[in-house]
C-alpha cells in the first residue's frame, strides 16, 4: 500500500483531519444524542439549500445513487412521463434507473458536452402535455459540464410540471436556492462538495409531496416518505444508519460554516479550477471543455497523443508524487481529470502542477514512461 | 451531550479502538489500492462463511435491511412462490420487502418466541410443492431468539428448495457453513457480530445463481448480481463506497482472526450473556425467553411491573453511568434489551450489573425514579 495521496477525483474526496476524527466516537442509533445529530445536519442542509419550512431533508443510507433512486422511485410519475433531458453520463444513469423502476420515460438527448438549453426544454414540455415531471442533473461530472439550472428550472415551473434535480457534486459550493428554484426533490450527498465522508446520501423534498408519496416507492429500503414520516413520529432512521458518517457530515458542515458558506466554497474551488487550468495549459495540456461551461468541480483533459504519453505511467508515476487523479473518456477521446474539491486549496492545486511537470519530463525523456 | 456511553445494543455497537483509528484515511474509490482493499474484506468474509470456490461475497452500500432486500429482489423466485416462516420481527420485515418487491410470499407464522422447527417446515414444503425458495432468519434480535439455523437449511435442501438467510445479527460469531448450509445466498453486515461500523451490508451467494440473476432485480442499485460482474469485470463497486466504513471492517477483521475467529468470539459473547443473564437474574429481572432459545447476542428482560420503575428513569440514569440498553416490547409486554455483543467483555457486564444495582436501589428509594 503507497502512502494516502491527495485526491483530486470527484470524490470520495481528501477531507479534512476534523472530519474524520468526528468518526472516533461509536453513537447508539436509537440514542436520543444521535437523533439530535440527525436533526442538527438535517436543518444544516437544509439551509445550505435555502429551503424554508415546506421543504424536509432526508437522510439514506448509500451513496448518491441511492438517493437518486431513491428520489425517482418516490417522486417519479406514475401517470404521465418522466422527461431526463441528457447530455451526460449521469443524466444517463437517471434514465436506466427509472426504465428499471417501470416509469414511462422521455430520454431526449441534448448536444453532447454542451450544457442543456432552456428554450429546448420549453418547447419539448409544451410539445409533449403527457411529461408530467423533468429530472436534471445539475453538474455533469463525466466532463465537469455545468447546466444552467436556475434557468431550466424557471422553464419548468413556467410549464407547470415537478422538478426532480440531481445535484450530487455540486451541493454544497454551486448556488442551490429551493425556494426560487422550486424543485419537488432535489438529491445531493455528504462526500462532495459538502466534504464529508461517503455513506450517506440525502434528499430535499416538498413536504406536500412527501405526503402525497406515502406506499409509491417499489423498495422498502429505498421509501423516502416512509423514512420521512418516521422522522415525524419519533426522530428515528428506519435502518440502522451509518452512524459515524452522520457524524462526520456534523464536522464537515460546521467547517463549511467556518469557511462561510458556499459562496466562500465556491470561492476556493474556482480558484482551484483556475489555477489548475492555466497550470495544466502551460505544460501543454488542453482542457475538454470551453471555460465557460467548465464547473469548479472537474476539469478533463485530453490526453496528449504523442507516443510518450501513457495513463497508466502518467497516473502512477503522480501518485507516487501523493497525487491520486481520475480517468475518463468522452466523445471516444481519451481524456484524463483532475478533481479541484476536497480539503484542498490553491497551494495543493500548485503542488500537482510541480509534480505534473516533473512527470511529464520523465514521460518525454524515457519514451513511453515505462520506467516510471 | 452526554459521554460517550458503552453500547449494549444489537448494533451499531461498541468497537475497538483500532477500528475506529482505521477511518482517519482517506482512499480513493477507484485506485487500485482500494480495490484490493475490498478484495481482501471480500475474501476474509467468505473465509468466515467457510464458503469455498462456488461462493463469492457482494459488498452492498448501506444497512443490513439493504442487503435483505437486495437479496430478495436478485434471488427472490419469479416463478413459484417464497416461503418465509415467521417467529419474530426481522422475519415479518422480510415478508413486507418480499410483498413490495411484487414476489409471491406464504407468511406462515411459527410459534412466537419459540425456534422455528425443522419438521414443521419440511412438511409445509412437501404439501406446497408451488414454493420455490425459503428465506430464514438466523438470530431474531426482537426477542434475541435464535433459530436452529442447519436443521433448517437440511429440510430446504432435502425438498429440493432454494434457502435465503438473513444471517444479519450473528454472522462472525454464530457458526456458519455455507458448503453444509448450501444457501442460495446469505445477507449480513458488518456492525454486528464482526465488530465494525455502520454502513455497509455483503450478501455471500452462490456464483451460479449471480450468473442467473442478471437482470432480474427490479432495482439498479440494489442488484446483487450487477455488482458481482462488476467485480469480476474490474474489481470496482459500481457506486461510491463508503470507503471509510470498508477499512474499518478490514480492521475488524484483523481483530477477529488475532481473536481466534467465530469460535471464539463465541465463547466471549456466550461468557458476557450467562454473565449478564445470572447477574440480572440476581437483581430479581427475569429473562424473556427459556434459557434454551437465548442467542448470546440480546438478552430481553421483562419490565417490573411495580410502580417505581419507569424504562425511561431506568434507561437515563444507566445512560449518565456510562451505558446505553435498548427498549422493546414484545408478545405486548413491556421489555428491555441488553445486547452482549461489540468490543467488551465479563468485565464490562460486570460493571454494567453494578451500575444496574445502584440505579435499582435508587429507583425503589425514590418511588418513580423522577428524581433520577
Amino acid at each position: 500500500m503507497t502512502e494516502e495521496p491527495i485526491l483530486l477525483t470527484p470524490g470520495p474526496l481528501t477531507t479534512a483531519e476534523a472530519v474524520k476524527r468526528a468518526m472516533l466516537r461509536d453513537w447508539g442509533s436509537r440514542d436520543a444524542d444521535f437523533s439530535a445529530l440527525t436533526s442538527k445536519v438535517m436543518a444544516k442542509l437544509l439551509a445550505v439549500a435555502k429551503a424554508g419550512p415546506d421543504y424536509c431533508a432526508v437522510p439514506l443510507q448509500g451513496s448518491g445513487t441511492f438517493a437518486v433512486e431513491a428520489m425517482l422511485g418516490t417522486f417519479g410519475p406514475r401517470e404521465g412521463r418522466l422527461l431526463v433531458p441528457v447530455n451526460g453520463a449521469y443524466a444517463k444513469r437517471m434514465v436506466e434507473i427509472a426504465r428499471r423502476l417501470g416509469l414511462d420515460v422521455v430520454d431526449e438527448a441534448g448536444i453532447p458536452y454542451e450544457p442543456l438549453e432552456p428554450d429546448r426544454l420549453r418547447e419539448t414540455l409544451r410539445r409533449d402535455p403527457s411529461i408530467r415531471s423533468v429530472a436534471l442533473v445539475h453538474c455533469e461530472t463525466g466532463a465537469g459540464l455545468l447546466n444552467p439550472l436556475s434557468a431550466l428550472a424557471r422553464a419548468v415551473a413556467e410549464e407547470g410540471r415537478d422538478l426532480l434535480v440531481d445535484s450530487m457534486s455540486g451541493f454544497g459550493a454551486l448556488p442551490v436556492d429551493a425556494e426560487s428554484l422550486g424543485f419537488t426533490a432535489l438529491a445531493a450527498s455528504a462526500n462532495k462538495c459538502l466534504e464529508g465522508v461517503p455513506g450517506m446520501a440525502f434528499v430535499i423534498a416538498r413536504r406536500d409531496a412527501l405526503e402525497r408519496a406515502k406506499g409509491r416507492s417499489p423498495s422498502i429500503v429505498l421509501d423516502l416518505a416512509a423514512q420521512h414520516a418516521q422522522f415525524e413520529a419519533d426522530g428515528q432512521w428506519r435502518f440502522t444508519p451509518p452512524t459515524h458518517v452522520v457524524a462526520a457530515l456534523g464536522g464537515a458542515l460546521a467547517l463549511l460554516e467556518r469557511e462561510g458558506g458556499p459562496p466562500a466554497r465556491l470561492k476556493r474551488y474556482e480558484e482551484n479550477r483556475d489555477t489548475l487550468v492555466s497550470g495544466m495549459r502551460g505544460l501543454g495540456f488542453e482542457p475538454f471543455l470551453g471555460a465557460s461551461h467548465q464547473a469548479p468541480i472537474i476539469v478533463a483533459f485530453r490526453q496528449p497523443r504523442e507516443s510518450w504519453f501513457s495513463f497508466a505511467a502518467f497516473y502512477e508515476a503522480l501518485k507516487s508524487r501523493g497525487f491520486a487523479i481520475y480517468g475518463g473518456k468522452l466523445a471516444e477521446e481519451a481524456t484524463f481529470r483532475v478533481g479541484t474539491i476536497g480539503a484542498i486549496d490553491r497551494s495543493t492545486v500548485k503542488r500537482f502542477l510541480a509534480a505534473a511537470a516533473q512527470v511529464l519530463r520523465e514521460l518525454q525523456r524515457t519514451g513511453t514512461g515505462d520506467a516510471l
